[in-house]
């Protein structure tokens, strides 16, 4: 008679782990950037039942309770680090007998922000997002202006610290001085800078003439190529044996979080989720071909370029959500 | 005297939800590709401690048994779907009298495939990834012979079997009947056809002169932009009140993972992971905005594409891999 489903699960005989989401970050700020590792809640095993080969995947379901603060008294709570008004702990059953019951579920990983302010309580609110279609026409009218202003006021005073060793010279990981074709490469705050295939840096551009994707030209395609090849020979050299050039991904935002130009250079390995989805990120390999074959003397600043925005962000609320009004009256 | 922050936690007061993974996809069979909803285990919430407010953000650690086998003796197990050899079951604690422990931790979706076939087991396990470049000569040269191999010996029947209404005629959303314009779009099997917020479909196209972005050229750019129009209006028309046009994503693979032309339409909402990351997704937007700046005459097929592959891919095996190891003798 065969088995049923329930039966051959318990006969599951385990040999080897496939996969397995990495624990990064347990310990890092990566959750102050509402940015999680897609893989870090499963993992896939291999084994057998009977003589036939047998995947199992095993995936932590979701909160099922809404309002946790109840269960906080009765749970243990450990600090594992503090920062200004960020707190992160790990949360867990209490210690139970059963100690198989323990290692399958674990606990959580809890942040607190407190005081929180009206910024933070936006950032990890629920946000819809839009996807939108900028034309030339409409970035040279809205989107330009909107620009220079968030250029401007000393907005940028931290990125020109940095380029000027101002600030957080102890964190550069790769440097060219030319006022022309350097940049400084410093690891991004989500990276322990330790886990290699988490490897996340920022390269800020020394020109300051650049302040998005779209003021890129065809001219500056054998720029870019040289500094992409920087980035990620630099890389290499400073992490010898740990990462591959061919394992680094590098790519820019179009909007991006602020506006003097700068790449991303990543491990191949890191599922950056929204921050590397189309829509928000271009590959700049890809970015540099494009230029390439374009006509004399064009740029980004002449093409249509589609991404997602989210509504409640400046430019759907100031340009492309009044847009939208607009063109659905009557 | 200040509080502790482990006090402070336990002092939580809670007030609303900002944003919560969705419970989608525990009774799909999205488990079978390996494709994680990246929001799905963890949850923001706003609430005060005193008279400040405090964001709370809990997320769901990782598993920390490597053999779970041993545990499953323990737990319990309900089946929750079963097709063919894949079962999904839902695993959770014994019922305890604390029943706080058992809302915070919940349990695990499990999959189990048996028998499991090497397939099965390769596409479970970790891959490493590598960049490549691949410019037009090496696609005249190593990729357009392969491509043209995956196209034949009826390997591409399953297309032409929906194109010609000789299967999933009742899975059809969208369709455009005409031969040179038109195309079918139906769900991904990912998709459960319910959950709007994860809608995943695919558009495949009428033409079979189209094996992959790099047959695309300028002229095709109006075309594309049609196509485009018509996905997003079908959908709209077909799920009214519950999608908006620019709610719509539209985007390619490249390298796909079949060589007739097909469009991926997905809910802007849904995060799709690796399959929407820079790389190896490119947004139909920018496609064709692409195609229309270029030259008379000029194409995909002129440019360099960068993008990842994976090691045990036939592509990385055959052809990048190799050229690495060229380059790297001495």
């Amino acid at each position: 008679m065969a088995s049923t489903p329930e039966e051959n699960l318990k006969r599951f005989t385990f040999e080897r782990i496939l996969n397995q989401g990495t624990l990064f970050p347990l310990l890092s700020i990566e959750t102050t950037y509402n940015h999680l590792d897609t893989r870090s809640k499963s993992i896939n095993l291999l084994g057998h039942i009977s003589r036939s080969a047998a995947v199992l995947i095993a995936e932590k379901t979701c909160f099922d309770a809404k309002d946790l603060s109840p269960l906080l008294s009765s749970l243990q709570i450990s600090l594992l680090d503090k920062n200004d008004i960020y707190h992160w702990f790990l949360v867990s059953s209490l210690p139970s007998n059963d100690a198989s019951i323990f290692a399958f579920t674990t606990g959580a990983k809890v942040t607190l922000i407190y005081p929180a302010t009206p910024q933070h309580i936006a950032k990890y609110s629920q946000q819809s997002l839009r996807m939108i279609v900028e034309t030339p026409s409409i970035y040279e009218k809205h989107i330009k202006p909107y620009i220079a202003a968030k250029r401007g006021e000393g907005r940028l005073n931290w990125v020109y610290n940095i380029l000027t060793h101002a600030a957080e010279t102890d964190r550069i990981i790769v440097e060219d001085p030319d006022p022309a074709e350097g940049f400084i490469l410093l690891p991004d705050l989500k990276w322990d800078r330790k886990t290699m295939s988490a490897m996340y840096t920022m390269a800020i551009v020394h020109r300051r003439d650049v302040a998005s994707l779209r003021d890129l030209t065809k001219q500056d395609a054998a720029w870019l190529r040289r500094v992409q090849q920087k980035i990620v020979e630099g890389i290499y050299e400073k992490y010898p044996g740990e990462v591959e050039e061919d394992q680094i991904k590098c790519y820019v935002h179009y909007q991006p979080s602020y506006y003097h130009f700068h790449i991303h250079a990543v491990h191949v390995a890191h599922d950056g989720g929204e921050g590397q989805a189309v829509g928000r990120a271009l590959l700049l390999g890809n970015v540099i071909s494009q230029l390439e074959v374009m006509e004399e003397g064009k740029g980004f600043k002449d093409l249509e370029l589609t991404y997602f925005l989210g509504e409640e962000s400046e430019l759907w609320q100031g340009v492309f959500g009044k847009t939208k009004s607009r063109a659905m009256r009557p």
